[in-house]
């Protein structure tokens, strides 16, 4: 049994407590939060106690961090973390700035305590069946990797305003998926943005509709749309072209149910929320953590990933910027 | 050139009519209709001439007769025209009793004249390969075959009156279906039969709901459901179950256009009327006779299909009104 | 709390030990099975004791009993437990023998404890919101149900010889099924059956193929289909034909991937296991018992719903032997 | 009844010159071809007489020419044509130069005659519904268009080393199905270009696998992908991402038969060749053109459609070589 301090008792913090608490394999021995009342009423709901986060990143008891705080916390919490001997699983991304990644990651190497990143839709049954049958050769080379993804509504501009913008808070998964599927990296990228959904958002200096293209140094291209809004749901569809066939892994329907009438043959909704879309991937993403802790097998998103995601949402935001195509190191 | 005289220029004599005329492998030399009007409107838009029926089937310059009159008339015409020296392809049914057909038939055999029936639905390009693939035996050996097949809306209830009933009217095509897919006879029957659509239908003495299921010696089950009432459409199902797997074909929809929104993902309408969802057909059929007539190839629904088909269509009358299942010589 | 005896550690049995573990609603207190080892292994994983049938019926620290024993106990265990002051789930059937359900329900009854017959199926996330949508009239009026159920392989002969045959064994939650979303009692049966999978099947005395029609007294007809055989795994689709639409809900796949290439488009497996089918139905339904027990809402499937299911059956197996048309009291 | 003159009896001008006499609009008066032979043969096949190209353009009898040469004679073609006060249906492109196009139109527009450009897709029933859809309002604002379009496989080097480069010859279809589904004129386009396929086209100076994205001057995203092979057949799908909702059109399958197999289940394949894919889209166009000329009606591609579609292709081209966002003026 995993002992561990979950430092965040928001939305997502709360999800992967109750995972680790629902798991059988791990206890919450601690949580902590910047607002009390959250962190007494998730510690209650998985059996841990109350403590400041210095408290749980010292504790004896506690063998593992779980970081789902707020983003510009977690490259100075994994820093803590790792000096403190504790492996860790932290929420995407590490930083919105690529630099401070990368001072953050070598200290986590010298501490030499585990690292991953909480990129959960590598988790989801259907992207990583998807992965696999991609790894087995089923389709041969890896030729076009298209992703749309698209969210029902946008979030408080508020939020928007600290989040790094889109192509950091939104797309930074299609990246990471991408890179996930190329199974190469990206060289080079080109990226377009529009403010088509909310005029708040862009008078907060971001964009709300988004395609970046990307090519890899052998020529593989990867092509992904967002767009802050969708009134069908959490739209989330990929697709592989392959020198031996396509392979695609498309939306999740609520139930099987179809309806036919006057207006043609309607298949269920989608979920609006991503929390109930990536249900299962939460719990196996926490699953496939423990196994990392307890047979060492490499994470499938480690800090690296962490990394070069975010490299190339930052060239997708100078791209924005210029106008040009940006080459990434 | 195949010269043709067309008896009957209703809704099905224009279809065919056409059909041949712009086959580029038959001509229409002349139309006959009780209706004078309607016969002329044909014959011009054919480049044919306005005959008697009689005129028709004496007519030297008539090889092939097609016979698209009301029902009651077919197989006093098939007898004429096979005296006559005619090909005929006639409308099914031959007749609604099983007696007229089974002295009709021989008369053709003694004309030595092709006969063709017009099971226009084996000629649907998905049916006709759903068949050829069971042939192929991609999915073993035939099981269970289920038909469902619904009419948007009930006709007049004076058409309802002279139809013979739903089994021997509407259920004819699933009854000839399920033999053409089955390889084997039925050799019992049982049929229900609701009035849920229309109290008028059951006032002239019809049902307007109903099912269908029968057994062939070997035990392969055949399930037919029909419906005189759907909101959706021609709906037009077929599923076959055998020892290796499952081929279905399905419906037809108007183009391959969905859309997503707050109520679903919604695939586009099917056909509403059974001429445009049988355009195709319609017109592979009219060659299938012409090809027939040219090599001699023997026709996919012969005189025989049309006299089991309504073999099979009187047994489940039977059924439904005695309420026991009744045996198919 | 609701403390449980869990009466049969076999497959199913350990299945809802487990939900009811996992629920945090209840407590599993005692397992029972005639091989110990089972009892043992299974009460260890939940946390519960071994002891004997009566003295789990018996306990004080007992409220409620889960039946997973074999078919043929139940109608004996429901009366003691019922006797016994406790709370009933049972798995289905309550028995082989209409007439024994009749006698055991009224002990049900006398004791005033309540009971809920497993019939898992009404609780899958797709079936209930069937249901759901069609008594919200979405579809106005049911007319016609159509049920298509194949397993992938037929069970050992020695069960089957056992098992009531396929009417009473398989098709019962078919018919089940039916009654649920027809939403009134079928009057007449009429059911047809061959011997097409496996020849010692109908050595044994059974089928592994068939067809069930029903009529309800106002009309409304249900037609079921079953094989024993599926090469493409547990094949489970329903489709509701109303006055105002069409209703389905069609087969789960094991994730979205689909793939294309020479052959076509092929979309992913379905399970070829029902137990992982229906996962989810069966956590709701240990979900829906509690909910039953807490706040004493009626439970989806009574022991009324047992008995009219096995009626149906028997009468099937009636019409089956005798080839005619069977009516139900 | 309109007069044609066809130039050009290969592939194309076939399928358009039988279009033409199937009409019962519009007859076939002459063929014009390099090759003799394929001049008489086509001739031959829809009634009209073998002439040079000169011949055809001065005919008094010809009302209408239709060029299906070479691309490198359309603009020369299409000045004389214009100059003889024809009416003109041009494949396109009008030429792979832009600057040629712009001085070709002013001909046309002087002339006074009627120009339609051979854009076959926008006559597609699909698409052509999907536009209007669009049009109509029922996805609000367009915001992404996404176009995925592989042919099966690569056209001869020798085809390639003319051909303008895949831009021009393979993603002009789907730069004027772009603007056609936009309304609105890209003003920005970057590509991606790779050589994935075969090592004899980056021989011959140009890519096989590519990707374009555009943004019109309102913020309005087009993203296109395509590869010169698919193992799956022709793929073309269309989709549109508005701020109401989601319209798409996906690909045409050979017939709706589906497979259940142990491989999962299987759609049928979809077709691989572009004649086949588009035999409806083509008659369509042949028969807009006619309604074109009998009411006068603007045509859907005109020469200005022509034009624009060009400088795309252009503004790719020149994107890929610098690797940098291009103006489009």
């Amino acid at each position: 049994m995993v002992r561990f301090g979950v430092l965040g008792a928001g939305r997502i913090g709360k999800v992967h407590a109750h995972s680790l608490a629902d798991s059988g394999r791990a206890s919450v021995a601690y949580v902590a939060d910047a607002m009390p009342e959250a962190a007494r009423a998730l510690a209650d709901g998985v059996g841990a106690k109350v403590a400041s986060v210095e408290e749980v990143i010292a504790a004896r008891d506690v063998d593992a961090i779980l970081i789902a705080t707020p983003t510009d916390t977690h490259a100075d919490l994994i820093e803590q973390a790792a000096r403190a001997g504790k492996a860790i699983l932290c929420e995407k991304p590490v930083s919105l700035s690529v630099e401070r990644i990368e001072k953050c990651l070598p200290v986590v190497e010298q501490a030499g305590v585990p690292l991953m990143i909480g990129f959960h839709r590598r988790y989801d049954p259907n992207y990583s069946v998807l992965e696999k049958r991609i790894r087995n050769g089923e389709i041969g080379d890896v030729e076009i990797v298209t992703i749309a993804c698209r969210d029902p509504s946008a979030p408080p501009v508020s939020y928007i305003e600290r989040s790094g913008g889109l192509y950091r808070d939104m797309m930074i998964h299609d990246f990471d998926m991408a890179r996930f599927l190329l199974g190469e990296e990206p060289v080079v990228v080109h990226a377009l943005g529009g403010n088509l959904v909310d005029p708040a958002i862009g008078k907060a200096g971001d964009i709300d509709t988004a395609a970046v293209h990307m090519q890899t140094a052998s020529g593989k291209i990867a092509v992904i749309t967002n767009s802050r809004r969708a009134t069908y749901g959490h739209d989330q569809r990929i697709e592989v072209h392959g020198s031996k066939g396509l392979l695609r892994a498309g939306n999740v329907h609520l139930t099987t149910v179809e309806k036919a009438d006057e207006s043609g043959w309607t298949e269920d909704k989608i979920p609006f929320s991503f929390i109930e879309r990536y249900e299962q991937a939460y719990r196996i993403e926490i699953n496939a953590f423990l196994t990392f802790l307890e047979k060492g097998e490499k994470p499938t998103a480690s800090g690296y990933d962490g990394l070069m995601a975010q490299k190339l949402a930052e060239a997708a935001t100078e791209s924005l910027k210029t106008g040009q195509a940006v080459k990434v190191k």
